[in-house]
């Protein structure tokens, strides 16, 4: 039985300017708990374009879809987006394929 | 002296979809030799698009600017400008800020 795939995809994040501060707040809470929490949780970063710091990108990947799935469905996640929920105006979230994944950590 | 910051940025390409395969090939081979060799670079996820795969993503992360700048200049990284010019109809850079950059990675 093959391995399942990891479980990729690129969240692209209109925030309200006016609410940026607690945005970033707020998603920094949630993604450091995801990552002490949730070993299915692999890479979760969050930046913010330099030209226009109210979009903000997530670069996601999770062990397998099971991983996803479960971390839509934690305590952290749940309050994060109770929390963004009047900040975000919107949302758009891009399921991508690894072409290679490089990166120095081993 | 405070540590000068990460040089992160997003690269939104699209390829020719009838080079897609040799495209992907040549970024991977770049990839891998910069993974290898230079230890300033620390992350260059490429992926593609699972609705539109020849728009391809890449996340990068380089120590600093001088890493990201080093890197422009070495013989794998020309390789691949040169191999891929005729591949690539658009490419964007998007500098971007970290918000929080979190990983199982230690």
């Amino acid at each position: 039985m093959s391995q399942p795939p990891q479980h990729i995809q690129i969240a692209e994040i209109v925030v309200d300017p006016a609410q940026l501060d607690g945005y970033k707040a707020a998603v920094a809470e949630q993604i450091e708990a995801a990552i002490r929490l949730e070993p299915g949780v692999l890479v979760l970063y969050s930046v913010s374009n330099r030209d226009n710091p109210s979009q903000i990108t997530v670069f996601e990947i999770y062990r397998d879809r099971e991983a996803y799935l479960a971390h839509l469905m934690t305590p952290h996640f749940l309050k994060y987006k109770a929390t963004v929920e009047t900040m975000v105006k919107s949302l758009k979230l891009i399921p991508v394929d690894a072409v290679v994944l490089g990166s120095q950590a081993k």
